[in-house]
């Protein structure tokens, strides 16, 4: 069973700052520091820290409501605080969410082989490309492109970079003091990457990283999304409310990598999952309602808006949802679509309920909670757990505290780590060159 | 007295990798570390980590010499190196060189803004506008950009950043758990800079930082990079021969500084000062001697090549230097074509003084070398000085072990840190919003 902890480099969620046990200290390097050291001494596999480019203007055209609710902003520039986090642990894998809309492949491959090395290999990217206008506009363009626009993009910019990481051989660095050979040029390579979207020469000034390439996460939930998770992802993250949900998109997903000529058991899906343990079930839930009515009804309906990419003040708060056509986050908004129907809420109700909403709610006494995480990978709904915190450091405290050592009790969970690199972490090999080779043109 | 230390994220100069002390672990995080703490240990008020974008291809269009020789490569991610140096010190100040020609300003200010939250304000950034064809190739742009482009683009970017920095007043951040108010909106304002080169709609997604700014550091020779360092930046750094031009160049920059309506207190100048001590002045000497007879010849033309991006294949080597024109860098350009001119040297023979070169020697004895910086700090040629590191780490620990206690026992240099933020090292101000705004109008 493999574990993420997915944090913000920020407040989290919509109103996680607002727990008495959230500490208000994340602009810090000690906020970062205490979670890396509790991370690791649970024996997670990976922190994830996701991202966005913008401060939200997801109501009225308005960055007001983010910073007045502490909703979706702050966002600290998440390869740093890794940085911050990669000081303190020797084995914890550590991804950055880099946004292929708007990163150049160039500077994207450099930044992250540099991590991969200085990390001993514990470097990952978790691939997005973005899905807000505001995003879009902090970088000279008029609106977000359409879905198919950015996985064009994407495809390029993720080619271009697998193509600097392969331009550099192991070992072709020599250092020979005495003949003055430093390296063998013949293990260089150049890249000559031209799209439609981005060109790059190469070859890249950073040699081939421990891991070959970094630990790739995708968690695309439209088509455009799961077809290209499937050629390229490692690691696949997703969100399910229920174990049949789940259980499906385990097996489509696994199946779309084999139609891609890959070994199923070489990609990693983990859903998320929302843990409060209390002392019973119900004194948990009791916990994540009292979580729950801190959402202020507003900063709900503007984490909505924001994830649709769509200002929903547009339209009648107390009417029904309309249909919004292409959205940002395609499987936020399915969700969303399908629960309101059936519930009949207007769209104010919705933001009531989305604001406090949370991704795979796995609530209740340490042994209910476990029972549940043990169904979940035997029935193959799953691989481990993207365990999302309400608020920091509590919610991984607790999660590290109560619930692994029943894991580790169980057998579920390892108590200490085998190998070094975040591939290893996962059980994955590290990639031929050729094997990525076959990924860019399976397209 | 103010130091600064001057490293590659990679191998040092043309051939410093050779030297029999030098650390061959330039990919690991250990050995920065190591020279953190070391320069720390020293009292250095910044550490320095210039950059650049490619695997030079400076002779034949071929990146195979910069490779066989380790001449200006591997280059790894600055900001990436710092953030392992700024887990092991408290005081150090840090800065990055980031390129303004192929860096988004939403992203850089993003990511300096972090870096000097989480190390507690000690963020500086080198603004250069690179100077390689090879790098804009890496960023889909055919040839090098003529200079007053990349200036033009520069002043946008640095407008731009400045603009985003200044997107949150200082205490917008409120966090009170009991309202629900997370920040004060009103204390948050748009940019909406749209130049000819970048556009961007704001506001950062990142609180002001402690510094206000980062520490502005800038080495422009060429007439337009002397004016925009004048207006820019806190910190110059250059490069002088003698007593003389170091002098003159001094009073020049602190005389365009007041020209800007700017404090000339409040802008240090910075000369290089490759420092090599031994028992005698003669016996420094040789070890520099020795130092220089490691290099290549054509590793030299290699790295003079890259400097003044100009293929001199395309010459015959046993003749003299042509003019070239517009090149890369104007300043080295200028003292090549002098030394060239006065000692008729063919391009051949440039090419083996070139590699062998080392900027602002201070080669002798301790008391002759620290004899050399009184002296230039009583005649006002200089702040304090950006020591260059021929090898790594034992240029800075020959440097800490012998130089240093004799600059304190004189008094020219502290023994311990007063401040805490790279700005409080060099004695500058927090700069207010207002100031700030005028440099980006004095245009």
């Amino acid at each position: 069973m493999h574990l993420a902890a997915f944090l913000n480099a920020g407040p989290m969620g919509t109103s996680g700052w607002r727990h008495p046990d959230a500490d208000p200290g994340f602009l810090t390097a000690n906020y970062y520091r205490h979670v890396a050291k509790l991370l690791e001494a649970a024996c997670f596999d990976l922190a994830f820290i996701p991202d966005a480019l913008s401060v939200p203007r997801s109501l009225g055209n308005s960055f007001a409501p983010a910073v007045q609710w502490g909703s979706g902003t702050p966002r600290l520039d998440p390869l740093v605080i890794l940085g911050v986090m990669a000081g303190v642990t020797e084995h914890l894998g550590l991804a950055a969410t880099l946004s292929t809309g708007y990163h150049e492949p160039f500077h994207l491959a450099r930044a992250l082989a540099t991590f991969d090395h200085v990390t001993g290999g514990r470097a990952g990217w978790n691939i997005v490309t973005s899905f807000q206008d505001a995003e879009a506009q902090n970088f000279g363009q008029p609106t977000l492109p359409p879905r198919e626009a950015r996985y064009a993009r994407a495809e390029e910019v993720v080619s271009a970079a697998a193509q600097l990481w392969d331009s550099w051989d192991d070992e072709t660095l020599q250092q020979n003091k005495q003949t003055g050979e430093f390296g063998l040029a013949s293990k260089v390579r150049s890249v000559d990457f031209r799209g439609d979207f981005v060109t790059t020469q190469g070859p890249l000034n950073v040699p081939r990283m421990p891991q070959g390439y970094p630990l790739l996460i995708q968690a695309g939930a439209s088509p455009s999304g799961r077809d290209f998770a499937a050629r390229w992802a490692d690691v696949i993250f997703c969100s399910h409310e229920s174990l049949a949900s789940a259980t499906a998109f385990y097996q489509e997903m696994k199946q779309r990598v084999t139609d891609h000529g890959r070994d199923p058991q070489q990609v990693r899906i983990l859903p998320a999952a929302t843990v409060v343990v209390g002392d019973s079930d119900t004194d948990a839930q009791q916990k994540h309602r009292a979580f729950a009515e801190r959402v202020h009804p507003l900063a709900g309906l503007s984490r909505l808006a924001y994830h649709v990419n769509v200002d929903l003040t547009r339209y009648d708060l107390d009417g029904p949802l309309p249909e919004l056509g292409e959205v940002g986050v395609q499987g936020h908004y399915d969700e969303v679509r399908e629960f309101a129907q059936r519930e009949k809420l207007s769209i104010r109700d919705i933001g009531r309920w989305y604001g406090a909403r949370t991704e795979g709610n796995m609530i209740g006494s340490v042994s209910s909670v476990v029972d549940t995480m043990e169904q979940w990978l035997e029935q193959g709904a799953a691989d481990g757990f993207m365990i999302q915190a309400t608020h920091l450091p509590g919610a991984f405290e607790e999660f590290a505290r109560y619930v692994v050592p029943e894991l580790q009790r169980r057998g579920l969970h390892k108590s200490h780590y085998q190998g070094t690199t975040a591939r290893e972490h996962f059980g994955l090999e590290r990639p031929s060159r050729d094997a990525w080779q076959q990924r860019a043109l399976r397209r």
